[in-house]
């Protein structure tokens, strides 16, 4: 159904109804309160018919995490520094480029800016020598959406990658989800890096190995729903009840009596969006400073980010 | 229908379906670009079929405002403070208490924090002589909510009344509404003050005439939809085409369904709500300066807001 | 000297000059890193010379707390809990109300705003059962300033302290300094309550035990230190230095030729402002929560304050 | 003096004491309430002596800004976009890439960041026909500062002058000045580009032509002044009343004993900074986008900049 948009690959899987589909590997397993779920696409078929690319997606779920557990966060913050690194292989070498996507002013759409504001940057200490303080060159940058500042993102990248030859480029972006109960407790990997039309923000190009060069892998966690998908889901329950399928005519119908004179876009978030956006940015830099360097502690950390 | 939600009394009266209701009535006219609507309600059972309070209710629907047109955002300021004007009668003897109802930092809640920043308070120049500078005597307030203070608005209201002895006190807030059209488009204005469970961040308690003795007006602008009431009503598109009218118990197993496991209430905004929240705060502030401070030019008040 | 302003009575008495002032007692000790230091002032003759009212004042220095070492601020949190316990007693009796004075949009006068925001409120869940819960009732509010709310602060907090009936008031303000070093890193703690003209907002009336009828505890950080202070110390360095004293005349004239047609004051503070505040804000906020729930952990308190 | 730091180029004049200086030429002229200064040095000796860099600076100075009056804003928004418009020349063959320099989260050096978020950015919409609309390719970006991003300005610009070959650039910076009665009141044009060590954050490398290959001009306002300049200044004019000359070790001296235990730089503003930032910010982007779409009224550049 060409409107059930989720960023999330293992609704995107759930959602094909398929419990097994060629090309596509799923596991589940648990770490502590985490629900691991890792969806392998490595059939070009597959992929298009999941609206996926072709990679390995590994889902964090932990319902803690949204109703703001410590011990929740420091533990899917560990979690998500052990794949990030196992995914990156941080070398003092070359730089690793964080990228946040989205926009600063939009709640929903700054996970991205506020992730890269919480990030320990140290490609310009290089001088003071990285070995000796046990560091990873790490270079961050916020680039802005399109409306803002005029510049594609994927552009601003390439230009940077150019410039600054980085080993990785790792992209943290807002997420749309589909279950509601995904917003604010899942964090999802990938290194099939970011496509367009995916995230909140609706990048137009992709930001991928094929386009950049460098290995590109993604993080990210949902905080909306779309309006129009949410709509659909009430209707195809209502429809699921009496065995009936609604068709395009009608879905396209619904939307257009229920946002028929709508101006952008509507997304379904919970109430206190800013909280669990704020709790997000800090677990998932946590994630990404714990990666990237490795031989530094939390408070080692926390000590530099002035 | 209960989950059916809208702060807004015209969509309650479009809702309930009755062409004429006894003890309603309602009339329609424009300005301009603005669509004016007035629901008066005056007899109880109307009102409690409604689920509004006795009292005036009036609309002013402008598209243009969410466009953002400078034009249009004149038009209804201009509009907005000749009614206010209207219903608060200002003089100097004693001072008008505006009230910026909801959290600041939940951002379709943050009308009416937002708003009050914008109003331009007189009651501490008392000394310099309203009279010969024109001024009315106002002071404002935005008190938090409950979860931040632990002090109920209502209290915190009544002990201000107290002490302060206002000739009226104006409340802003954040609504709901049940068409996604009117957010960021339409502002109520009603002399029937604040409902227990009204508006975005569902107050306890009244701050009506009766509750605390002087006349409450209020006005608001709608930031969000109950993701519940767009769900019920996607269902209620596909219910009305084969005729058939879901059941109570067919809505909430489909809300246990979308929703089941959520923590605190989902909303449906445009992706632009912080711009939205941020020009309407400037309107409705406008409206307010102008009603309050009739003697005052637009410059003039600008120039005294630091 | 009229000019020289601080809100620490340590930096009053220092600047006295006296080793020994009559109805001044002074004592120093150590706790860890951080060095303590009570001011006590028992003689009004005294208090008018050192431009402080009667009471004592206790001050915390640790300048690791501006280096923003973690170690640093959970030791001064425990430590500023364990004091503000000492002289507040909470029980579950009547709540504490904590006002957060300042102006929450002027970054070195928003510490009492912020800390606000970060104090756990539990005086609406008092029908859940304190005693059960190891809660006492706390409520809190940030009443913003007198240019914007058109009220005194003291109006606005009599006329709670009336409807509430607190057992005690805990005011958190910003403070003005004269030595640069202690601009966040030092915190003051008193008994004297808020007197006018006080910290960097510059209150026009009391708050005290005798303006209100309840104990008022003051604790604040200086983020500021007043241009005209920071210049009259330059001067007198000089004037020391070849033996004379400046005298008045010659210091206001200095004053004029580098103030001279200046709107409002100018403030000296460090450029990391922002983060001074934000951080000091924390360690308050975490030593107040200690204090009123001292049967709370901190992730307990950390895990209630959505 | 090595620590009298100014960033206008008219104080610096006014600070070398020479009514007459051979490779410089200073002009004064009026335009209603804003004070018109030229200062043009074309010897490399006198730059040197001046520090400032080869090039026209162009001052204009308006005590009614920093009153907030509107018809001010008007006015200098206005004359700053005739100036801005004669030294660019926007056409539609080539963008122009406005950059704010400077960092977001420290008020007085922000605004950079804030102009750029009001500017009116276009390059995007080229596909939808520059002349038919009227417009000039703009775009815009905020880069950050060193220490938050890992990345050297410099290095961010020169990439994406490779990417985008605009056809200028044109920088957005926050001053430091000496007098404080310019913080607020005055901005700065320049075709000399910004200097490493310039403005309220410290660059380390220079944004000129001769660095970048294409034509760089600056626009400033002063938002600080280094307590450093305040402290010498008062010490000077003490000195200057018994006709003494300080020597360079009395004033370090002197500033040991002032800023000694001092982490990081101390800087002297109006307590008001944020609001006066927050209008620079309007009133530059106001005259940028005057000068950068000459054919666009205010309505249409306001109703474009969702």
């Amino acid at each position: 159904m060409k409107q059930i948009r989720t960023d999330l690959a293992m609704e995107s899987f759930d959602g094909s109804g398929g419990e097994s589909l060629p090309g596509v590997q799923v596991s589940h397993w648990d770490v502590a309160d985490v629900r691991m779920t890792e969806v392998l696409i490595t059939d070009p078929d597959a992929a298009q018919g999941l609206g996926k690319a072709c990679g390995a997606y590994l889902t964090m779920e932990c319902g803690l995490l949204r109703e703001r557990a410590p011990e929740a966060r420091l533990a899917v913050a560990a979690l998500l520094g052990e794949e990030l690194g196992r995914m990156i292989q941080p070398d003092d070498s070359a730089p690793v480029l964080v990228v946040g996507l989205g926009n600063r002013f939009i709640t929903p759409d700054s996970l991205g800016p506020r992730a890269v504001d919480r990030t320990l940057v140290t490609r310009h200490m290089a001088e003071c020598g990285f070995a000796s303080a046990n560091l990873r060159s790490v270079c961050a940058i916020a680039p802005g959406v399109l409306g803002i500042t005029g510049i594609e993102t994927t552009e601003m990248v390439e230009s940077l990658v150019e410039k600054l030859r980085p080993r990785a480029i790792l992209c943290v972006d807002s997420l749309a989800a589909r279950d509601s109960a995904r917003i604010g407790s899942t964090i999802q990997l990938s290194d099939a890096g970011i496509q367009p039309g995916a995230g909140v923000g609706n990048h137009r190009r992709p930001l991928t190995k094929d386009s950049l060069g460098v290995d590109v892998v993604a993080v990210g966690m949902p905080t909306v729903i779309y309006a129009a998908t949410l709509a659909r889901d009430a209707f195809a329950v209502l429809a699921a009840r009496d065995g009936s399928t609604p068709s395009e005519d009608a879905l396209d119908g619904m939307e257009r009596e229920l946002f028929g004179q709508e101006i952008g876009e509507m997304i379904v978030t919970p109430r206190e969006i800013d909280a669990i956006v704020e709790d997000a940015s800090a677990v998932i830099a946590s994630g990404i400073n714990r990666a990237l360097h490795p031989s530094l502690s939390d408070a080692e950390i926390s000590a530099m980010m002035n």
